[in-house]
């Protein structure tokens, strides 16, 4: 039939297209309500072609900073390999468009300070344009947590224990890119359900899993947040029996944790079963497209994103370090500095 | 920012704005990529205006023909009173506009013939213009439970257990409206998950709650599908604990069930609790927004809606008929007449 | 070490040394304090003296009756062939020695009441001699449902809903005997739960599972029992995938149910996963135990025995056969009747 | 009835008449097959009463050496304050008797090691006589745990994450005495579960629950065993919600963790919930009755006991004091001395 309409609409150009940035096209197209994806840039073609098919009228390139300069394209998401955030964060920045860019902001607290500072800079009176695509915020069972731990459900928080399980790690993994890569969506989520900020980490290696090669895997990881609340946080990225995420907050009163969503039981075999995905993607879909939902819908409206700044973009990597300097020195207790914007 | 682009996006009117029709609106509006909520349509003006808050550009009126067949609607949604269905699908058949109804698509058989006729009537070419809002064919726990039984998982079906729970009846509501307005629902459901069609009822009464008054409640229907496979239903409206959705699926090799959707455990006061919710609104949101989105998907492809249509719609009130005839007949076998179109 | 001592026990005969009946005597031997296994009879002798391995002491003999009257046996457990119980038990009445017989006490009403009359003549003062072996009853989670039950948790009873499934059926199973041998152990205990008798059953075919011949498996039992609830039972005994018992009470404030033992949860393979047993004897070890601990102590005390007697044994089979009835009549509601003593 | 033969029975003299001792005698009288309760030593002559109601034919002193040397004692079991456990043991090994002595063996590796020493000394051929109550290696769901471990079920462990919570401390509780009276059952289940010692420790203070005082509750203890396996254990002894104890071991395919023992679920008022005792033993019942049983047989038949002995008490201890040797340390690693015998 036609239908013919005038509606406002984002027009979203998406840096980056791997799994993380074909995964933001599909939902931005798909699920997203005001917002269109005009634009795919991605330095292999083929990836790009692929992730544009069934998008009607997107464009490609293998120019990133060509689409952000783009006038088709409103805003800015960038899932492209985390060396070239920075810089396309800072592109998003001079062609003054509003960017998501997905954690983490720079490897390195110094990239991250640039990001930082330019966004400072152009300020203005304006709303500040970064938002950093810590997507767990946004994820509805994160959120009915914090929800309960604020209404007091388990007391004063005393103690998190916290686990991010995946099947492997990506080709290339090593101890340091588990931290700044994995457990980085922990330095983020913690502060943000404890409303205080990590002071001071550790680091312990458990027996590393026999087959994995490169890397300390698992590792185990201790947060001190500056209400005193101590964190224990593993890492374990091929833990082959699926992708799990386990958060639990145990308080004076009593303890409140995540529930691994599941949709259908089986009795079979002499087992009862449920399952676990192999990956991020259906674990936290709905994280993803209320994320960008809501920065969408700020973009739409002019109003300030909803999703975390460069000052948490930049936080949670400094926490990243200081865990990488306690890796570096045997585990020994860390301070976490933080340098002023 | 100023963010001006154009987008097609099917402007939809929504008729009723109660609980449900406020529900549709404002999923419609928020999460539905390719939507607009153009008009809404209620006797009763203050509720009207309610479920327009927020959603900028809407119209309202107390004349749903008015929206039906104004031209600022594309496609309708109706959530009125049952009695209404009827008069209003066929109101949206006869201005040649995509409708989809909510469930039932008429309280009786006869009025559900007189909308399927009109519809195979003025069909000539064109895709069928009638949906009707089974949603559950879209709530991702009962896809997954309807792909794990293609797949095999639990062997060959033989028995199935389903249990509709609530916290309490809609004023009013009678014996009858149960199996109509609730029981409906796994009506359509169950032979969905079978592929195949109900043909003989049962009824029994258990004890009634006793402080419920005005209708059985609650109620045991047995349903037998075309292969032998038998179900029991459980429908209990007025529950209290919370409202609460089972399905088990018993084969051959194993079984196959819902499992209700938690996000959160709390170990509290020497006891582990996980919540129910008080309504349907939070256990099926997903559904209403998956129909609701693959609906307008297919208002704006032109292509035949992937929702049930007429004829589910007439089945399932067949199937409720039975139900009621053997409810007034002692609860004796009673098998199903679905009358030709 | 030299250990030596007096302590009172009660020697225990066990007629049959299948399956149940080995499983009574390692239970004894092992595990009731103040029994000891003083004889076991089998008209298999290699079987009588496998189940005999380990007690020391023990006779063995393939005379049942002679086990009865043998002056080295103080009380009787009898766990041979159904269709043995009646004239076993009226042995044990003859020779005044307290006789735990399992369930059916007989696989007719007729035998149940001749034995409940000898028991009513023989009896005098006496406590009465039989007990019968429904020891779902002390089961630490159906005792724990009955406590909840009691105290109120779920408001009162309407509904329940009783699963009953094994793995295979033994060679030879037929229809009734599913009904007789295993339904029977649901028309114990809903009685024992709701403290109101079944007064009228119903009877339903599912389809059946493809490779079953000679029995209908699965079957779904209805019964009714006086305080108006109705209990639906599912009794599957080819369900292959494990044994498993489900109880759910359902009241006009809530529900309580029966929840699987499981002990340890194992993450593998994409699956979230814990067991089921492929047989009855780990769901109710516990309940077998504490059954023979009970009976042996009221017999140690010449107490009244705390099990389930004659009347119970008579009134469940009547149950049983009012199922098989309405089995018979194409599923028709039937009444119970219980003939006097 | 009457009822009178004679039996093989180890007569037991229990010294402590507290929960656990009172505990001990009520399994050992009720429970235990081939065990009588001869005699029951207390301070308080109250609780020895109390203990010994419903116990025909006991004795009580308040003297416990007494009972050790009473020739109705033919083995002790030592339930008293753990600052009596050696002088109690060491008067058992004197007097040539098997013994049980609750953990801890003693406070100190100090007196630990009089005790193992004493044992050397005097066994000659003999099997050991000093058994150590560490009941977790009884309980089924952690005997199920290690033996899914050792069919590598999860592949090779690499962490442990063990929780071990009560509702409240007992009064005059110390950070110490956490370690010593609560943390040393992990510090015997892990190597166990582990087949491996553990050689470091690490010790670490969370916020301390604010009504708590004068203990650091939780407390979160890191144990390094000799195969490289890293265990994190939290210890709260405050968590008011109930008495909960977790483990969960994480190998290369997979993990395997404890479920908690529940028997009913309650669907009321919103929530679906189940219960968490007040303490441990509804928790550890079993293991306590088949940790006495275990001894009990192989006290009759002379058999090596096969529950922990001299040397897991003393290695336990040893773990224990490098724990609060770390606490004083400000948490560094710190390894642990288990002393030559």
């Amino acid at each position: 039939m036609t239908v013919v309409s005038v509606s406002m609409a984002v027009r979203v150009g998406v840096v980056g297209a791997g799994i993380m940035g074909a995964d933001h096209v599909n939902t931005l197209h798909r699920y997203v309500s005001g917002a269109t994806v005009s634009m795919i840039a991605d330095v292999d073609a083929d990836r790009a072609h692929a992730a544009a098919a069934g998008v009607p009228g997107v464009r490609v390139t293998d120019d990133a900073f060509a689409l952000i300069d783009d006038p088709s394209v409103d805003a800015v998401v960038i899932a492209s390999h985390d060396a070239t955030h920075a810089d396309l964060t800072l592109g998003a920045i001079r062609a003054g468009k509003p960017v998501m860019c997905e954690k983490p902001l720079a490897p390195t607290v110094e990239e991250c300070l640039r990001v930082a500072r330019a966004e400072a800079a152009s300020a203005g009176d304006r709303t500040p344009l970064v938002s950093v695509g810590f997507m767990r915020r946004f994820d509805p069972a994160y959120q009915e947590l914090k929800s309960a731990l604020r209404a007091g459900k388990c007391g004063t928080p005393l103690l998190l224990h916290c686990v991010s399980r995946g099947v492997r790690s990506a080709p290339g993994a090593t101890s340091e890119s588990s931290v700044i890569g994995s457990a980085i969506h922990e330095f983020d989520v913690v502060p943000w359900l404890l409303d205080a900020p990590i002071t001071e980490v550790g680091w312990q290696a458990p027996r590393s899993a026999p087959e994995v090669t490169g890397l300390q895997d698992p590792q185990l990881i201790l947060l001190r947040t500056a209400d005193g609340v101590l964190t224990t946080v593993e890492v374990f990225l091929n833990a082959r029996y699926g992708y799990d995420i386990r958060c639990e907050v145990v308080g004076d009163r009593g303890t409140l944790a995540l529930v691994n969503p599941v949709r259908v039981v089986a009795d079979t075999e002499l087992r009862r079963s449920t399952g676990y995905p192999e990956d991020w993607r259906p674990r936290f879909a709905d994280a993803y497209r209320l994320e960008l939902q809501a920065w969408i819908d700020a973009v739409v409206a002019g109003d300030r994103s909803p999703l975390p700044g460069v000052r948490d973009g930049l936080t949670t990597v400094a926490v990243a370090e200081a865990v990488i300097a306690s890796m570096n020195r045997g585990g020994v207790s860390t301070p976490v500095r933080v340098p002023a914007v």
